[in-house]
């Protein structure tokens, strides 16, 4: 399979990203570019995005461009950090980097930022590689 | 303020925090118990919870818990690892403990588990606290 | 072969462990209590331990507790926040709790603390567990 | 002060960082280049450098790169992958890349890469930035 019809699988009858509205704007094996739209509905009692929002687009980001090298991929650590405000109507971006590939393990690093080129989060993930191909 | 009354004013007009359903169980300084029942809608394309759900409890979490000791906190790095997957019609339940507390950080482990007292997911959260009090 | 002897296995002709001079006092599957006392040339530049001595100390402590359980494990992530200053001749103990356990995936969460039962540092590590066992 | 005068005083007189051998090639405001030679006396029972050895040098290299600033730090959090084993004689270089820097927290990515420019270890490290500056 390539690496959209892998995301296919993924992506389609996936009731939160519907509900998140994500983009694919592109993808390949270890990368993908999703866009994220804020509604009013993701607000925290802040008027800013809650970080839940900001978290499920990496987090989403991850496990397409990891999983896009045909091996099933399961996420073992992720952590993230907020830097930046997230305002209602914003267009988040996510950039993926790929920092370390071995048989086993994946890690990636993902900014996320806004329409203004500002970054909001700093993400780094790390995968689990099964041996089983996507198929 | 009392913690109940930081927390409300946090919660109340969240309108993400009403979609996800929280339920606040239990709080006061430095802890948290929310509740959370997974819809349909909170699934990925593999009819399992997106990591996304679990996040945004722990984050809540995380949030309610620090800032109830009076001054107000912004997180400086989140982390989770999830470890069971969670399914349609799941109750998650938070566990906050308090690792560490300083004037200027605050350190939490959260754990989520189901209604089968099985962890689901590890959390761990610092948070940087202002000067600034709630008031 | 039994956590003891795997332990053995692990530390003896490990050099670094000498120089560091850890003590192991307790062991076995998935814990392990391990001690140091630190010397003048762990300081930096502040008369306190240097950042690097605590997370040896910890990481030691994992590799030793994953190991125990029989199966080769290799670190995927580490975190450490460091608390509270350490000094010279203060005598740090960890503390292990295997916080999950799966067939590919241990994760643990360990506590250093000085001999006042002050905790001094807060750890959190993730192993790969390798079909291959110790033998 | 400038960075160098800043780094010079947390160098000097550190004990630790003499031990290891750290060699400082090239430093400023949020970022530092360290180099470290692996000598015997750092290997484990596997004859590869303990983990400590290289977080301790990425966390030199955040300690500095951070401070340089003018504004005196201390780090939050701090995480490390292990991605390559590190041999004896094997000499280590940190490049440092300040990927947030607010009023309060700065955010850090390192990679410790060997003689070949091949990545052994990803660091991530979290600084709170005190008022108080260096002088």
């Amino acid at each position: 399979m390539t690496p959209s019809e892998i995301i296919d699988k993924m992506y389609n009858n996936d009731p939160f990203s519907q509900w998140l509205g994500l983009e694919r704007v592109e993808e390949g094996a270890g990368f993908c570019v999703l866009k994220l739209t804020v509604r009013k509905e993701m607000l925290n009692g802040f008027s800013i995005a809650h970080g839940g929002i900001t978290y499920a687009l990496a987090d989403s980001a991850l496990a397409f461009a990891a999983n896009a090298h045909g091996r099933k991929c399961v996420s073992v650590e992720t952590s993230i950090s907020h830097v930046q405000p997230v305002m209602e109507g914003d267009v988040l971006t996510t950039s993926v980097e790929e920092v370390s590939l071995t048989n086993r393990i994946g890690i990636y690093h993902i900014t996320v930022s806004n329409q203004h080129d500002v970054d909001v989060a700093v993400f780094k993930g790390s995968v689990y590689r099964r041996s089983e191909s996507w198929e």
